[in-house]
């Protein structure tokens, strides 16, 4: 056996199922091994941003990593971007990357380049597989590392190591348990929440859905603590039923308004607020000097099993949360508004969707319209790179069979990868995407005036405003074979969202603004 | 003056007169900045690899640098498969990263990122300008340092360096003038051509146009020599009436056959020639080992100088050089095949015309059918990064008004920068995009067999073949407002291209094969 082929077994051994490929000639071993493994599902991408944002999409919906097939250095660098909000969503993905052979690298033909660097920074587990007999154990602690981390690992395939004989399988390695906080934190956070100090408890990771969110909505009740997410959340469970969550805003004065009366904030699985940004004379964080922010539990910890605990050092564990109440208003109608188009998203959410929101400011109202929709997930860009959110309803959809995914994505943000689409129609998955065409990076235009910028000229609005020409959404997505329809009103919206979540394969709807 | 503007006017006051952009909420002062400063054209992309491959286009045809504008560490990321490229075709580039202010870096906001890691290997010269009253200076650095290695020079611009006051503009540095090789090197390289050996002559960079070519041209004449070109090529000139150049071929056999009998090769501008990959029991390079190699100038010195000085040496200043003949066929007309597309491409050419190749497997023959056609420039992939052509033509179209442009381009290489397509529409740019549809990664077909990986089987076939869905070019183009036609036969190919070359603003031409 190659060491393709045994990299290709190791992975679907230690249950990877799924592999995200945009290969290259020195990745033709392991296509060629992956051609002989029926067991791993094979999804092609057209640009590898896609194929990094759908291994993140995949694993923020599935719990355990994908793994994705990239060419050399440079096939590399493309999926970057992706990497960076994929590290931020602290999600497990193990890469595979090509490079030439061993003994072809001291002659920097045209695509060499020095891999490993390129790589280093969002790669929590990184390794050059240099022997065949080697990349079968190579891959079973790449695989391992990711899950434990969570985070990326990255394996580098040399030519020669993918195409020499002699590799071997390797068995699973034993899945860790993510490790508790010690006892005398969980009683430090008791006591601060039986304070009477005014308390927000700030959610990420696996504690904003299942178990995790279960216990917070109760240590919340019998404290009285306000439960917050992240301005952007990996995934987290929303809509009736589920526990009471707010998002802290993404705008500075609103952020800083909202979280000035906490004297105490609890993190759980992720680090203090910070503003996105900063802006000339305001202040980097939201949080006032003097309230006090303490850990319940850091990122790679037991988020879910710390809330537990907490809840049991409260008595909370039978304490009635606060849920989301079921309740929703008809999908308004009329002319196109962004109140409008959240009021309906809101009404026709179906129960089980999964909403992968890269909306930006045209969607800033979608979360508010939908909290007492049925019960629902949420992903967001957690990186802030944007163009993730077709890559990641691909990667969400592929997880998640027989559950709808909607995309709501803005037209600038969607113009990074939308090569996304492609991969939906190949392998019809059930995504209706939502374009908001805007035809400006209109976030932008107001982050001129919070700098400080000064007025703008025509110069200027031409680098912010992407009109002239004006993109046809409906052209470019039937370019790459996804049906679509351009609205004209809300009551044509409400349709389209209807037809396009209740019919399987992928549909687009393009909404003027 | 604030350190965003003192950079954009030494910009300008150093000859950048042109910025390719794609900018955020981090680089908005300098987007304020060039909003005042009406002497920098400023053309905006949708996604940061067209942003590159468009500023190497630009070099290649300018002979100086452009700007671009990146915004932080995922936007620089989004840019580096195209950086990638421009390092091997060693352009002058000087790219603008924005970063976090640098009191904001310590809170690890989502986009934070080690730009200068992600940005050391491409980059010749790198720096973080860490004061307003610096960033003028550091401008001005940046483009001598671009312009002499020629190579990409990256300068961070922390957002508080742009928005603080205290910037001063820089006046240019001094051109240094590249270095002749030493008088020896240059007899050396005369002796070997005098003696009896076979010999080759390999040219890169500004050797492959202008007086470097002239010269090579004479000295070809009067040793015997054979002018060669490595595969891929920065830019070189072609047509009637210039020295008879010969390209290395790409697969290795024909390249190890065509190489074998030469005993000595003299390197003008670049390194010895290599396989651009490895393949199992075949050689790295295609030379044979008793074959002497020898640099005459190494990249970086003057190229041009070098030749010249050698001709001298040789007596050849004024020996005619062999030079193609204006010769070339009609348009032949009927069904179409690749060796009929070339014969129609070499048929129609006009002179002027810059040619950007991107084509892959389908436009191997253009080259050889284009040879005797009037005078022209054609520019080719140097890095191995595909997604290079359409960006490439794009900055080739700013650099060069009044010259056509023709962009040969692969279907698969084209889907990794399809963005391109606004920004020629946006800039009404005098560019013909034919795009080969053969709804394949058909190179890696040819590969899969070449690294002896095998028989295809259907999985590996789904990952080599790019139609199910097939790509609509024709949607693709007009919706990002180029206007786009697909071709019956061979016919219609020549009446479209002719109609394209002929006309003022961006056209695309899809080809099914």
């Amino acid at each position: 056996m190659n060491g393709a082929e045994s990299l290709a077994r190791t992975l679907v051994a230690s249950g990877v199922e799924v592999c995200f490929t945009n290969p290259g000639t020195s990745e033709m071993h392991f296509v060629a091994a992956l051609d002989r493994v029926a067991e791993m599902r094979c999804v092609l991408a057209l640009f590898e941003g896609v194929v990094t944002g759908a291994a993140d999409g995949y694993a923020r919906m599935a719990g355990k990593p994908a793994g994705t097939l990239l060419h050399l250095g440079p096939g590399f660098s493309n999926g970057l971007a992706n990497l960076h909000n994929a590290s931020r969503a602290r999600v497990p993905i193990v890469n595979i990357v090509g490079d030439h052979a061993s003994y072809h690298k001291r002659y920097d033909a045209p695509l060499t380049s020095d891999i490993e660097t390129l790589a280093r920074q969002y790669s929590a587990w990184l390794r050059t597989s240099m022997r065949a007999a080697d990349v079968g154990r190579d891959g079973a602690e790449a695989i391992a590392a990711a899950r434990r981390a969570p985070g990326i690992a990255t394996l580098i395939l040399p030519a020669d190591t993918a195409w020499s004989e002699g590799g071997s399988i390797a068995a699973a390695l034993p899945v860790i348990a993510p490790p508790l906080p010690a006892e005398t934190t969980v009683e430090h956070v008791a006591a601060m929440l039986r304070s009477d100090k005014s308390a927000a408890i700030i959610l990420a990771g696996n504690a904003l859905f299942g178990p995790g969110l279960d216990s917070a909505g109760r240590i919340a009740a019998a404290t009285g603590a306000t439960l917050f997410s992240p301005y952007s959340t990996a995934r987290i469970a929303r809509g009736s039923g589920r526990a009471i969550v707010e998002r802290v805003p993404y705008v500075v004065e609103q952020a800083v308004e909202r979280m000035k009366d906490f004297r105490q904030i609890i993190l759980v699985g992720t680090a203090a607020p910070v503003n996105f940004f900063a802006y000339p004379g305001r202040p980097s964080v939201p949080t006032s000097p003097d309230c006090e922010i303490y850990s319940l539990a850091r990122p790679g910890e037991d988020l879910a099993g710390a809330l537990a605990a907490l809840a049991d050092a409260l008595g909370a564990r039978r304490v009635e949360p606060r849920l989301y109440k079921p309740e929703r208003g008809a999908a308004p109608g009329g002319a196109i508004s962004l109140h409008g188009l959240a009021a309906t998203v809101g009404a026709l959410l179906p129960e089980g969707v999964i909403v992968v929101d890269e909306s930006i400011t045209s969607g800033r109202g979608m979360m508010a319209a939908s909290r007492g929709a049925p019960p629902h997930d949420w992903l967001t860009n957690t990186g802030g790179s944007i163009g993730i959110g077709m890559p990641l309803a691909v990667g969400a959809a592929i997880a998640s069979p027989g559950r709808p995914v909607l995309c709501l994505e803005a037209d600038g943000s969607g113009m990074y990868t939308p090569q996304a689409l492609w991969t939906m129609a190949r392998e019809s998955l059930d995504i209706t995407v939502v374009i908001f065409a805007n035809r400006a990076y209109q976030i932008l235009k107001g982050e001129y005036a919070n700098v400080g910028a000064g007025n703008m000229g025509p110069r200027a609005l031409d680098m912010l405003e992407i009109g002239r020409p004006d993109l046809d959404w409906i052209a470019l997505a039937r370019g790459q074979g996804v049906p679509a329809t351009r609205i004209a009103d809300l009551d044509a919206f409400a349709n389209a969202l209807r037809a396009g979540l209740s019919s399987s394969g992928p549909k687009l709807i393009e909404v003027p603004l």
